[in-house]
Formats: structure tokens, C-alpha cells, sequence
């Protein structure tokens, strides 16, 4: 199944969503890292469900139990599981799934691949499986910390309402409210929009927007590894997800190459891009400039309204939604980009050091 | 550097622009595949230089040789190393970039990266590299062939020119013109528009979309290898790439759940949806439906005007593009996506043996 | 730290031997595999301390909890993550191990690599970390049971005891005594001469033979992931071995290549060799016959005598085993051995339909 | 096939016996490193046919062509690629075996796994294939040269004839004979019985014995990835070699705890041990000692007397030798346990690098 990713600082997810727990090992973190479990349960909680009206009511605390590879508050360069057990689980809202299949949700894939499926609660293709991303996230991103590396994202689109550039934000303020749009005017009318599509038993899309600061000159691998590529498969791997772009993007297309290219300039001894179309990326490989990047959600599959489907005999059927999904998933998304952005940086900061002799 | 990519089905590329040679070694292909050497020739005519007067006018004529792996015309299992010399080096045309940084090309973070680099015709982050992935994508492609998936790319936009939707076109049309737009009219503006911005000493993006029908039902692993993660991956590798989307992609995110998900039915006893805004890929698992996804590509770096920059002490200076360059690479670009999305699938093909006892 | 293994069969344990608990997850179980929880159990009882005079008398019931990948009894080919709680910890017993290194032991390496260790009953290092591999390799067995694949270990020496040949044993007796030797007159005195050796304060080594029956014709990978290759670095990567031997061995270079050579017949339709220095095992793939091999262990470092070392500021001190510990470390090392060549197995098995189109 | 070795510092290995060519790509190699050609070609004629009387006469120069990676004399960072012609192939020599299987060959094997084989020279099951090895390991000693890691090679048994201990013998004369033995008495003898076994058209096995001097404390992973244990698995993966031991091996077995393990002193303000039973690795990790093994080669299969066997048909038949080939491995084995030996050190140096914060 391929339940690793990261090349030197890897982890390893399991659990699914109405098992007993779900949980991430965490191998090749370097020893001597403090590790801060406070930040860990902050960013668990800003993924975690039922934190506010517009997300699934779920509840879950999300409390995590570290098992291995810290010792005394530091690591030890050994394997550090990380178990979260699953509390509110109510699998009977799902026991008429066992035999059908939901329109755009991974039963007919998991059912065609496997010849079988834990069909509670999506079982491992469930959004559930994002907690031991932002688990392991935490500690990728305390291991950035020390390089000053910052990793912010924010809901940058809901349905056709859109946040202004980034460049004009305070990617500080996205916390201070539940949809996590820096600008307080646009997420008043996101909040809106999502709150309208959940009461007609709806969902809706969004973007995430991320920009990543002080990355050191040099992470990536140049050819398949393109530190854009690795950002790119780790958001596509988030449940939902339907694109990526980084830089000018999808937009960038249109441009001349007289426009498009960043020129370098002498900043004070230090070497910089006039402008940043490149996402701060040139030839697979950070160039220290921002990061930037787009992430692109479809709206949320399990809809509270009677939709055509078959079941596993091909009887055509009906299914509705039940159980406690979100309207929208971006709000919660954000600490998941944020996650996956973490250990890909992490990863390319300890593979970097084998680049020179 | 990490020049390997794919798990079973696993290709090493390598090689420099101004080298003796560049070339690739396949690893995993299964024994007993007939080597149509005529058809890897003409994939690698596809994508070669000089093809047309949209292209750069390097000359090579990209002639490979097979130097393992094959024996009376089949694969033995044993790796497959192909070999493409470099004929038409001019690497005098690249002597005054020894110093100096070239905008929006990975000349400065290689440099950075490696405290060196082969600045000749930019080296190991030239285009020509994919010529190894178009040899390599041949094979996967005859491997494909064995059970009917077919991949199909064209040129689906160069600047703001943009061809009808792909349910309108005739695919196989693409090769008919030498931008690779299966729609007559559209490929014409775009030629137009190449022509015009060569004359201008510039360049322009452009998108290449890929459409791949009949693949089996379970290709793909569920968490981090999601089909659609690693063909993410794979495009974004492709020098130039700044975006990825599948199936409803970006457009998606505007719409309700209601529209977006594709219900199931019964067509004649085999499991169709209505609609395939999931772009044949559910859960990250392919279930059957057409697999569509458009590749982003920014204007070529490399322009023939004066740009500012640095050189590697840090003093400011002119570049100005020498050598032969593509004024928009998208045309030379379809190959190079078809072969990537080969390579996914013939490896996920491999993997999902493993799948169930 | 690397502390997964296996290509398509893929475990990654974690844990230290006086933290909460120790575990693995194991990636790429195929789907519909029935889980036999109570022989996964006896398995780990055939390992767990305690279990008679002559081991560590550490108390550890070694029950474990599958957290994940099993519903309803079979496997969903999704993770399988396995938990075992410490139960006996008495890390008291270390403590004045915080700051000395023990001769033979890992605590110097681990402190200079990592600068840093978990010194409490070695930590990381422990054996008791191959309690994760043997309810591993409990997993790996269920599915080469079902192509008929046998894998026995036994004591064949401790100290200069040493058994009959396999060919001249039932190895079934091997669990009919406590130190696991099939022919019960060696076992017997092996049985003394360690009790002896306990006694003295002392430890002992031995080796552990392993012999695999009705291997399927095919497994290996021909190059550098040889069988014997990878079953040489399994066995390797188990604690205090020295040395790996398959076939003839290291008595095998004294012959000559008409004595040593394994002549072709046909057995009633069936290809076999007359004699089977080859140990199962050509070209690194393996042929049908038995697969055998020998494993050295050292003795346990571990004594209850004074021993010379140093400190971490490199003052010279005197150590002296605390805590509990084996005399011998082969009884308990047979399920371990045979855990180590199931996964190996069990993964060839699985990279072997990958072989031929 | 897996024909990839190794994490960071990475070799892909191709070509068969008797196809165009035989080469390596080299993928991770540190940028910044000078490439001594003359060197790689000494190592090369170390293994190559046709060197004395007491190997095969198949005239190869061994000259080898670096395609890649290589720029104004030094390593780029990226991948390099070599290659080796084939010049001396005589493949008619081979014919009868399309049909047949030599006894102790990889031929029914390699013909089981993949339903078919090139036949010509044992094809990609060839020993030729270990100059790739060669090549790779080159580089790899180039590495390691700067921190002064020295690897020795010799033969240290033929047949039943045995050299003194390492610690007696000066290493460097290894070079000073045909037969690679340091003691000139030991050396006479060898190559005496090798010649009266090539005389009587059998062949002989033999150990080659390895000393790695210098290596920096603290290489190897604690784990899967054991320094002995990868070390192991690389000599395993030589073609004819049957067993691998380091430090005590399997005669360390025999001895008590208390004679077994290596006190620690401080020699000078370094921490050493007062013996070294170890073998220079302590729970997988290297303590600076002497890292020595041994590495056991059965005699040759191919023998130039009748054998019974068996064609594809299952047919029983008389096969003999044809073709050039060793009666005795040994001799030119040293070089390539020495190269299998550095890149197990290169890449765990490399590895390193990421152990600690």
C-alpha cells in the first residue's frame, strides 16, 4: 500500500478511521531535537474535527501518545511512534455502507483493488489518516525551527470567493478565525458561504494557499526529486485534493518570458529575484526566496441528499449521506498542507547534506 | 541527486547537455516484452530538437542504442541500458556563462547546491535529459500496450490560445500539425503565435494536457502513492513545469458536492459513473473511467534579449540568450508527458500484483 | 536509523526496551489473509523472556494489540501496526549505566553517533526490539503457509556442543526442549553447559540452523538483492550474530567443483539435484530444494563479573552486569531467526510476480 | 531485478557477459570529489581477465568510458555512468547451452523466473557483471580516501591451505603475487594447488579476508542496516560466495563472554579496546577498531569434465565446460570485495550526515 513517505526523514501512517487508533512512526529524525508536546497537541487540534459550526461535529480530542525514540524531552535518532486512539467513533452509521458504494468516495477502488474493505467511516481512505500527518508534521516543522524555516497556510479560496494576494496579507491573522482566511472581510463571506451550503445538506471546494519563508538556498533534488515535484505529490496525496501549482502557476502560461523571468540582483552582498514567478524554486532547487504554492480541494463527497449508485452486486441503488462530515474541508486543511510541506522540507534539509564533499 | 524514479518499474536517468552522452537504465521490466526498436525511435523523433521551425534548430538525431536487457528482440529481465550520444554540442556558445547566472534558470541554485556545476548548454538541468525518459517511457508504453491503455497527449493551450475541451477532439489528431493540437483551427492561432514571439526573440507557456483510457481498475496505492500524487510527481519533474491539476482540477473547487460527484450506474453489468469530474481516479485509485490532467509550462527561460543578473562573485551584469533555443516548449513537451504517465503506470501495474492474495 | 525492511513486504518496528511499548507496522500485507491471532502469540511466547532456567528471567507476557489493517478477521491490505507494552521495566537497574560503557555492547557507537542514547536496558539496542520482528515474521508465515512453505530453526551448537547434521534430525523435536535442539542427547548436555555457564556468571555463544522446506522455484532477485544475500543481511541484523553460512558454507572452499557441483536429474517430471551443496539457493534464486543455513551468535556480552571500561569523559572504570540476562542467547534467538526468514520470503514472494509479463 | 545497491551513495549496475557492453551509473556521489582515471583503471586490471596463469584467459582491457557526472576532473553531483565494452566475447562457446543447464549455475533458475535467459557466457549472471562493481567501488575509495578509510584485501585460504592472521601478515604485499596472498611461503602454495586443479580441469574454492583500517566511529545503522549487516549482504551478493563472518565469526561461538568481549581503555585521551572480537563494529556501528570478515567462495561450477544434468525439456543429459574460466575465484575476487566493501562505507558516511541535529 505504500504507507511511507520521505526519503531520510520518513514516516510510516496506519489506522483507519473507526479502528482502535491510528498513528505515525517517524524514522530518521536526527537526535538531540526538543521536542515540544504542546506544539504537537496545538497543531492536532487545529486539524481536529468539531472545533467550530462549519466543520463535522465529530469529537475527538485527538490526544497523542508518544511511544518510542524520545527520551528525556529530546530525541535519540531512534523510531518515534506517535498512537492516537480513536474515541467517537459510530460505526453503525455506516453499516449500510457494507455493500454500496458512494458516489466520488474510494469504495468501489478500495472494494475493485483489495477484494475488500473496512467500510467504517471510509476505514483508511478516511481524512481521518490526516492526523498522523500533522502529528509527525509538528516535529518536522520543530526540526525547521531551528533554521528559521516558516511554514504558513491559509484558506485562500471557498466556492468563487477569493482572498486577496498573498503578498498583501498578515498569513498571521489566518488563525484568528474558523475559516483561516487572513482577511477578515473574505472570510466573514467564506464562513457564509459554507454555512449556507451545509444547512441545504451540501459541500463546496477551496483552495489552500502556502508560503514557506527563509528556506535555505539549496534544498531539492534536481532532476525527478524537484523540491516543487516532492511539494507537489505530498498535497496531492492529502484526500481531496485535484491540484497543485507553485510560483506563477496555472496563470503563468499566458506570460512572455521577458515577463516571466525573475532577474537576480545584489541586495546588500546577498543574491535575489527582482520579482519571484519561480516560487522561489529554479531548476527543482530552492533559490531562498518565498515559496509559494496553491492547493486545490473538490467539494467534500458525502452530501446529506439522495444520490444514484450501485452496490457491490451492481444493483443500481440509492445512498445517502449520514454520519458527521464537514461542508467544506479547506479550514481544516490548512495545518495538513502545512504538515506535508514540513516533512518535505525536512527531508530535503537532511538529504542536502550529502550533496558536497 | 536522487536521478531514479518509479518503485518495480523503476528508471535511472543520466547524462549532460554537452556531455558524450546522455541515456537511461531501465530496471524491473518485466521478461518476455517484444522491443519494438522502430517504435522508440519514433517516440524519441517526437520530442528531438529541430523537428520543425517552432523548435530550437539544435540538430541531433537522438539515434539510441540498447546496450542490456534485451536479448532476440525480448526483454530478459535483466536491466535495459539505452544510450543516446550527443552530436550537435556547441558549447562555445555557453563559454561566457561559466560566471554568470542565468534569470529563471537553475544555474544559481546548482551552484549553491553543489559549489560547482557543468554550465555547458545548462548541463544535468538541460531539457535533453528527457530524452532518456521519452526511451525509457517507449518501453513502458509497449508494456502498457498489452492490456489496451492508451496514452494520448496534445497541446491544449500556448499562451491565451486554448483548444476545446478533449471530449471534442479527435486526439489521435495531434500528430497532424507541428504544435500538437488535434483542433485544426486552434493549432494554426498557435503557430501564429510561436512564430511571432520567436521573431520577437522571446518566448511563451503553454499547457499539455494527457487523456489515458482503458486502465485496468486498481492501479494506484491509496495514502501517499495516490495515482494521482505520483503522475503530480512525475509532471512536475518535466523541466518547466509549474502546475498540475486532474479531473475537475482547479474549476472543481467552485462547485457543490452536488454537481461534482459522479454517481454510479450500470452500464450492461460493468460499474460506470455518469460524470467524471474525478478524473477516472478515486481514493487515489484508478476505477476505469478516462484519467485526464493538464501540465502547466511557463515561456521558456532562455530569451534572446538583455536581462539583468549577477554573475557567481555577486556583481550585477547583462545576460543576453545565445545557442538555440524553443520559443515555447510545449510542442516537444506532449512526448515527454505521454512517457512520464507511462512510467507511472506501468509501475503501479507491477505493484498492484501485490495487492491481494 | 533505517529502521524498516523488506521491499514490497515491508515492516518498520520501533520501541526501546524500558519505554511503553515496542511495535511494528507492517506495510504490504496482501488483502484476505486470515490473521491466526493465537498463533502470532505462541510465536511470540516461543521468543519472550522468562521462559525457562536457562533465560533471562525478565517477566513479559509480550501480549500484543493489532491497532490497524485487520477487519473481521482478514487483512484489508492496509498497515497492520502491532503494539506490545513493557511490562517489566526495572530501569532502576541502569541507571549507573547513564554515564559508563559497557564492553561489547552498543552504548559507546550509539553515544557517538547520536550523542545521546536511552540507556535503560540498552534502549534501542536491546533484543527486546525483536519482538516486533517475530510478530512480524508471525504475519510473513500465515502467508507462505499457504504455498506450503516450512521454516525450522533449531540449536545446532552452543559453546562446542554441536548436533547431527539436519538431514539426521526431526526438526519438529526442536520445541520438545528448552534450548530448541531436535536431537535430545545434545540438547541435554547444551542444556548443562549452559546452566553451567550461568552459574559461573558467565555467557555463552551457539548457532542457530534454519531450514527451509518447499521454497517455490523463482525467489531471489539475481543481482545485489540475491535470496541468500538478503537472507545474510536479515540474519545479520539480528543482535550478537557474527556469521552467516548457506549451503556448504565455509566448508565448501575446501572442496572441488566436481565434488561440490549439485548434478541435474529428472525426478519423475521434476527437475532436482542429486546433492544440495547449493543449499537451495543458484544465482541467488531459489531452485526447490531445502534452503539451509547457519547463524553464529556470540556470547552474551552481558556477564555479572567486573569488566575494565570507561566513562563518557573517558575516566577508566569498572562495570559489572546488572539486571537480568540470558546465558545464551540461541533458545530464545530460533523464533527469531525463523521470523527474519519468513519476511524475507514472504517479500520475494511478493517481488517475484513482477518477474515475467 | 533490483540491480540498484545502496541509500545516498547509489550504484545501478547492467549489461551482460557477452552483450555490446557492461556499465554502472554512480547516483549520490558528493560533488567536489577529483576522479583519478589512472586509479579506476588499476582497480579495473586488478579483476580483469587473462592477468596470470591462474585465471581465465578471456583477453578484456577493462577500459572503461565515463559518460556523465564527471566536469573538468571532478564529481558534479551528478549521476555518473560508465561503461565497459565487451571486446572478447566468443559466444559460440555457448551455444550448446541454450538448451541445457550447467550443474550450480544460475541457468534452470534464472530460465524458472523469467522464461527465458541469455545463455551466452551465463549473460547477466555472469561474474563479468562485478566490474561494474569494481568501477563503482573505485570512486567510492576516492571517497573514503579523504578520511583516510583504508580497505585490504587478500586471499587468505585456498582449498585447505590457510595464511597466517591478519594481524601477522603486512597487507600491502597482497599485491606482490598472482594468488593475492601477503605471505609469500602461504602464496607459493596456493598457487600451486590452483594450478594442479586447473591441470586436472577442476576448480577450487577459497576466502578472501578483508581489513578496513581508519574508519570514523560511528557508521552504520542501529537496526535493519547493521554495518556488518549491509557489509554481509554486499559480500553475499558476489557471485559463488557462500558465507560471511566479521571479528570472532563463527569460531567466537565456542568462547565464554567473559574471554569475548573487548574491554574499553583510554589510550591517550582515545577510546579504545583492549581486543577486538568485535571486529571494529559494536551494535551495527563502527567503534574505530580494525573492521576485518571473511568471505567464503566455493570452487567454481564450471569444470571442464563431464557432468550429468538435465535440458528445458527435462531431458537427462552430459554437460562439460567450454569457454575460458577460473579454476579458482579468489585471486581476482579481492578487488571486488574490496569495492562492495567501500560502497557499504561511502554510503553509510554519506548516511551519517543526517544522524544528529
Amino acid at each position: 500500500m505504500s504507507n511511507s513517505y520521505g526519503t531520510l526523514f520518513r514516516i510510516t501512517s496506519f489506522g483507519e478511521s473507526h479502528g482502535p487508533a491510528i498513528g505515525v512512526v517517524i524514522d530518521g529524525c536526527p537526535a538531540g531535537l526538543e521536542i515540544d508536546e504542546t506544539f504537537i497537541q496545538a497543531e492536532l487540534s487545529r486539524r481536529k474535527p468539531g472545533q467550530s459550526k462549519i466543520t463535522t461535529q465529530r469529537k475527538e480530542s485527538d490526544a497523542f501518545k508518544i511511544l518510542s525514540g524520545v527520551f528525556e524531552g529530546k530525541t535519540t535518532g531512534a523510531p518515534i511512534a506517535i498512537v492516537i486512539e480513536n474515541e467517537d467513533q459510530r460505526s453503525k452509521d455506516y453499516s449500510h455502507l457494507a455493500e454500496t458504494f458512494r458516489p466520488s468516495h474510494a469504495d468501489y477502488t478500495y472494494e475493485s483493488k483489495y477484494g475488500t474493505r473496512d467500510y467504517r467511516g471510509g476505514g483508511r481512505s478516511s481524512a481521518r489518516e490526516t492526523a498522523a500527518r500533522v502529528a509527525a508534521g509538528a516535529i518536522a516543522k520543530l526540526l525547521l525551527r531551528r533554521v528559521q524555516v516558516e511554514i504558513n497556510g491559509y484558506v485562500s479560496q471557498v466556492g468563487d470567493i477569493i482572498a486577496p494576494p498573498y503578498a498583501q496579507l498578515n498569513l498571521k491573522d489566518a488563525e484568528s478565525n474558523i475559516v483561516r482566511c487572513p482577511d477578515a472581510g473574505t472570510a466573514e463571506k467564506m464562513i457564509e458561504l459554507i454555512d449556507r451550503v451545509r444547512k441545504s445538506r451540501d459541500t463546496v471546494g477551496g483552495i489552500v494557499t502556502c508560503v514557506i519563508r527563509n528556506t535555505p538556498v539549496g534544498l531539492g533534488e534536481p532532476v525527478f526529486d524537484k523540491l516543487h515535484a516532492e511539494l507537489g505529490k505530498a498535497m496531492l496525496s492529502i484526500n481531496a485534493v485535484k491540484g497543485f501549482e507553485y510560483g506563477s502557476g496555472f496563470e503563468g502560461v499566458k506570460l512572455m518570458g521577458s515577463q516571466h523571468n525573475d532577474e537576480f540582483y545584489n541586495d546588500g552582498g546577498k543574491i535575489k529575484t527582482k520579482t519571484n514567478h519561480s516560487g522561489g524554486i529554479q531548476g527543482g532547487i530552492s533559490n531562498g526566496e518565498d515559496i509559494y504554492f496553491n492547493v486545490a480541494f473538490k467539494p467534500v463527497a458525502t452530501i446529506m441528499t439522495d444520490q444514484q449508485s450501485v452496490d457491490k452486486e451492481g444493483n443500481e441503488t440509492i445512498v445517502s449521506g449520514k454520519g458527521r462530515h464537514d461542508p467544506c474541508v479547506v479550514p481544516r486543511a490548512v495545518p495538513i498542507v502545512e504538515a506535508m510541506a514540513a516533512l518535505v522540507l525536512a527531508d530535503f534539509m537532511l538529504r542536502d547534506k550529502a550533496a558536497k564533499i
